[in-house]
């Protein structure tokens, strides 16, 4: 079982970080356990964590919402998936996760967490260790966003 | 510029595991910096890495070394790659990082690893932070293997 207050601290964390970041009210789904992490969006990004508790957090995002997000976070219309706007998709994924440790701190889980990977590809399927909880967002078109957290003990 | 030890630990220590999990001398490429990581090869481990130094450690394996791979470990011919020769092939990432903490730790920087994730799909790109080392192994076939760590400076 996942302590509940977790997905409540990552839930929290997604808010404010996107209501501060891209100045929009996110809509958050229900919470869901799933098996395995096959991401509805080509493009993903994978943060690991490590401490009180570790695993790894995995955002996928719609092209059209990655780019609308890069455009927002560069105060500029971006049109293209390059280098940067990937690097931007990354940093994002890094201000949530760096607002999800602080979360968790505050609940007694004190945890690190990596540099992030942006996967992109077609047909990604992703295999994770612990319990896997699937939170889908809609941040600009239904559910355009999914936020999965994978779980295991720490040390 | 990355200390050149680092990339002689992750060396020695992929050796080491492979050696002693598959039980075969495996040859490694030259190594070589890249911009970013587009794998050859469609089942791709990432495993992070936080502390002294911070960034990723990525695996890339084709299908049929993978399916090679962990026929050994398990004992026993493995033809299908699903959820459990998946989390196969991520213990041997999660071995080889764990490997590659110690030989690290020998040198003075302190790591911790975070759980591995598989990541399976189709013409896949990732980008990551820092300096990226590209080191082809030959474990099979040659150079059925890529390794690669994206470095950047820890906390």
């Amino acid at each position: 079982m996942v302590d509940v207050r977790i997905v409540n601290a990552v839930l929290a964390s997604a808010q404010g970080t996107y209501e501060a970041v891209l100045q929009l009210n996110p809509q958050f789904g229900k919470p869901q356990a799933v098996k395995d992490i096959t991401p509805k969006y080509n493009i993903v990004t994978v943060i690991g964590f490590v401490g009180d508790i570790e695993g790894n957090f995995v955002y996928a995002f719609n092209e059209k919402t990655a780019l609308t997000i890069v455009s927002r976070m560069m105060g500029m219309e971006y049109n293209v998936l390059d280098e940067l706007s990937l690097s931007a998709i990354g940093e994002l994924g890094n201000m949530t996760s760096g607002s999800i440790a602080m979360n968790l701190e505050k609940l007694g889980y004190k945890i690190d967490i990596t540099p992030p990977t942006v996967i992109t590809g077609k047909d990604m399927k992703i295999t994770a260790e612990g319990i896997i909880i699937r939170l889908p967002v809609t941040l600009f078109e239904l559910e355009d966003v999914e936020l999965h957290i994978a779980l295991r003990s720490g040390k």
